[in-house]
């Protein structure tokens, strides 16, 4: 097993061999802190089956165990055996199927604060250690069990606060993460040889000349592009992850305040309360089937004169700018031509339109307003708490239509992944500056083929891997 | 199978049958909440496997997968094939062989806010039911898997702060919690039966009459003996598992605050700092394997004059007739004789004595102001770091001691438990004062005999079962 091992990381690592020593056996709870019915308790190295046999009174029946098998046990102090700690149920895996590629016990325990803390006790007394941050995937890396990429959406996975996020992160860990660095990496290495070509026939006729340098801007172009495209549908999942903005705006007194009122009252999953800095904006956040939504009162707009209300309108201005979704409230009761003005100056994609007050007046022109724009809208009395389900189905479907426009086969998983991407950009860029100095944008290209193997972690470092690793929690 | 369920639950109860629902499928997260690598969800009742098969993308292996084996599989919604949740692992148990005694499925799933959740809600779609409290267990319970105490045994393993509270609970887990009762139900049976003789042959000589009043009153006695110390060990037990006091006391200039620095000093895992209401004392608390202990410096004592002094020897007594240590210090360059009478008013069972500033003195009359009393003690210097490790030893010696005096066969568990113990011997000392009246004797003996039931679960009520496990953690 130890030649294996050591054959694979020296195929990984061609610049650096990160040693393990195989005897050393880990131990960590898997499962979250605190309350619960029951705690998983994770055992990997080469001893682990051994360390945890020394802490079970059916000494044999643990022996015999096939793997994968849910078996039931009696956990005891491995110094002192009357010492009864648990019933447990343990499952024995054999190198190299385990998720680290080595010999793996799991421990299924009693959960909260004692019996899996006096568990861990034991097996730290029978031969193990703490396990530190991330161990077992690194061991799972090191081992060839897993690629660098999908050991860190392991890692997201846990973290996601979103749906989004954690659907994004499954996609790398299913695999997905990689797939376009790698055709990068191609492109690259033929790039390369273009440039390589272009130095050694430079005698050549000017026309052949011109044509490798046409083909050469030609994929440096779509490289360029490409990697953009990345980027932004990081910056785009960054901003989504972090939560939806929805703006209630509108002109003065078309009832903004008492839609939001409407959308307020109708759930009690209201998570917090957060008055404006400035005194013109109300703004309160909850999640609508795991998506973060802020909603926010703004002020109503309209051609003011007084300072005070002026800056009120200003920020209003502000929130349509930032927001990801405007709901733009209009009283079916008001005459229309300012309003136009208003809305011709907003990015009209983003805004949904409700037509509000209907109990008091019927409007065609105010629906031709919407309808002339292909601005969705809905007729309601936000009055009218009976109308609260209308208007949260109208709202759950413009952010579903957002979620959907979502691209989760991002090739960028985190900030370690994002530096080098945008790391790789400037060397693209680089290359575009120095289209008349072929060995220079040879040696750009070269960075390019080393950032990428940084990237999928081909080279690495025990350093970088430790500060990748550390980021994880303890018993992953 | 339907049939055998009935035919437990029917045995079970005699007076009540509580009906389930064997279609019934429950769902909930067993492990605890928050952020872990790993999440277990549980599924119970007949359908757990097909709803589980439809939100699983390897339909034929999870069919074909044999009991206990845990196998890697692809969860996905069950509506829509294309959404993939999270990489799995399953374990199948049949009924009725898993904990439930029902159909199970144990999912082990990435941990953190979101993966969980998400799975949840897709068996939910899929046609299960959210669990609710304690409701695994209760199933358990009904369908004869677990005894009643057993069962309240697993939520006190859980809910316990202290490893005491945790082998308590183990241990009526593991069946030591009945035994007793069940000795106690033999003995108030044959009481009755004595106690009906009595009756029937009421007419016989004054002699044999006396000699049944005469076995009568003995057995009560043993009885009420046996109950009585059960319920002390409770007290005490509860006591404990509070956490023990140990205060540090002595004459004034002992070096008190000296030997509480050096305790508090040496150990970073200060869990709170607790200033006195008086400002006479401070008390801080730790953990010291596993069991919470409370060290309070306390006023020196000796017979002041000044009030505000009074009132903190005071409260130092007070401090020494609550803590179940009483650490004297003792300096020893300092006289001996007023510290003797001090002793002397104090239980000194608890007393372990610090021979302190042995750097300035050697003090033989102060070991034998100790050894004459038989109190344990250490000589110290407090004032030196390195003596900390000495004294450390020593308190967790004399806390072991405490400890190991605990007596873990206490038949009580909990409140439930302990309010029926009380009301049994309520009707024991009933008994005894009806030594004259058979037939109200015969009463309360039948009495006792119902209360048993009711403590081993034997009779109970859907009523009673739900307070019970309501008390429980979801998932359990």
């Amino acid at each position: 097993v130890l030649f294996a091992v050591k054959k694979i990381l020296t195929e990984r690592y061609s610049k650096q061999v990160i040693a393990m020593d195989p005897t050393d056996t880990i131990v960590a709870l898997a499962t979250a802190q605190g309350q619960g019915a029951l705690a998983l308790i994770r055992v990997s190295g080469e001893r682990s089956a051994t360390i945890v046999q020394t802490c079970i009174a059916e000494k044999e029946k643990f022996e015999k165990a096939a793997e994968r098998i849910v078996q039931l046990y009696t956990f005891i102090h491995p110094h002192n055996t009357r010492d009864v700690i648990d019933r447990i149920t343990a499952i024995r895996y054999r190198a190299p199927r385990s998720y680290t590629s080595e010999n793996m016990v799991e421990i299924l325990c009693h959960g909260g604060d004692i019996t899996p803390e006096r568990i861990l006790e034991s097996l730290v007394d029978a031969g193990a250690r703490y396990a530190g941050r991330g161990e077992f995937t690194k061991r799972a890396f090191l081992n060839g069990k897993t690629s660098l990429t999908k050991a860190e959406a392991v890692n997201r996975i846990i973290a996601s606060t979103t749906a989004i996020q954690q659907q994004h992160a499954l996609g790398h860990y299913l695999g997905g993460g990689e797939a376009l660095v790698l055709i990068w990496d191609k492109e690259v290495r033929e790039l390369l040889a273009d440039i390589e070509n272009a130095i050694e026939f430079s005698a050549e006729a000017d026309e052949d000349r011109n044509k490798t340098a046409e083909r050469i801007e030609t994929r440096v172009e779509k490289l360029k592009t490409g990697i953009m495209q990345e980027l932004k549908k990081r910056r785009y999942l960054k901003e989504v992850e972090h939560g939806i903005d929805v703006a209630i705006v509108g002109p003065v007194n078309a009832g903004k305040s008492s839609l939001f009122n409407l959308i307020m009252g109708y759930e009690r999953s209201i998570v917090d309360t957060e008055e404006g800095t400035t005194r013109d904006f109300i703004s309160e956040q909850r999640k609508i089937d795991g998506i973060k939504v802020r909603f926010i009162d703004t002020a109503g707009i309209r051609n003011a004169s007084k300072c005070v209300e002026k800056k009120g309108i200003e920020k209003s201005r502000e929130f349509i700018k930032k927001s990801r979704i405007v709901l733009w409230v209009s009283a079916a009761n008001e005459q229309t031509t300012e309003e136009e003005k208003l809305l011709q100056t907003t990015e009209q994609q983003k805004v949904v339109g409700i037509i509000n007050k209907i109990d008091l007046a019927h409007s065609t022109e105010k629906q031709e307003l919407f309808c002339n724009k292909k601005i969705p809208y809905l007729e309601i009395s936000a009055i009218k708490r009976e109308e609260k389900e209308r208007v949260e189905l109208f709202i759950r479907n413009c952010i579903y239509d957002i979620y959907n426009r979502i691209e989760y086969d991002c090739v960028i998983g985190n900030k370690r992944q994002e530096k080098i991407i945008e790391e790789i950009l400037k060397e693209v860029e680089a290359i575009k500056r120095s289209v008349n100095s072929e060995e220079i944008a040879a040696e750009h290209c070269k960075n390019i083929i080393g950032k990428i193997e940084e990237f999928t972690g081909k080279i690495t470092t025990e350093e970088i891997l430790n500060k990748i690793f550390d980021e994880f929690c303890i018993g992953k």
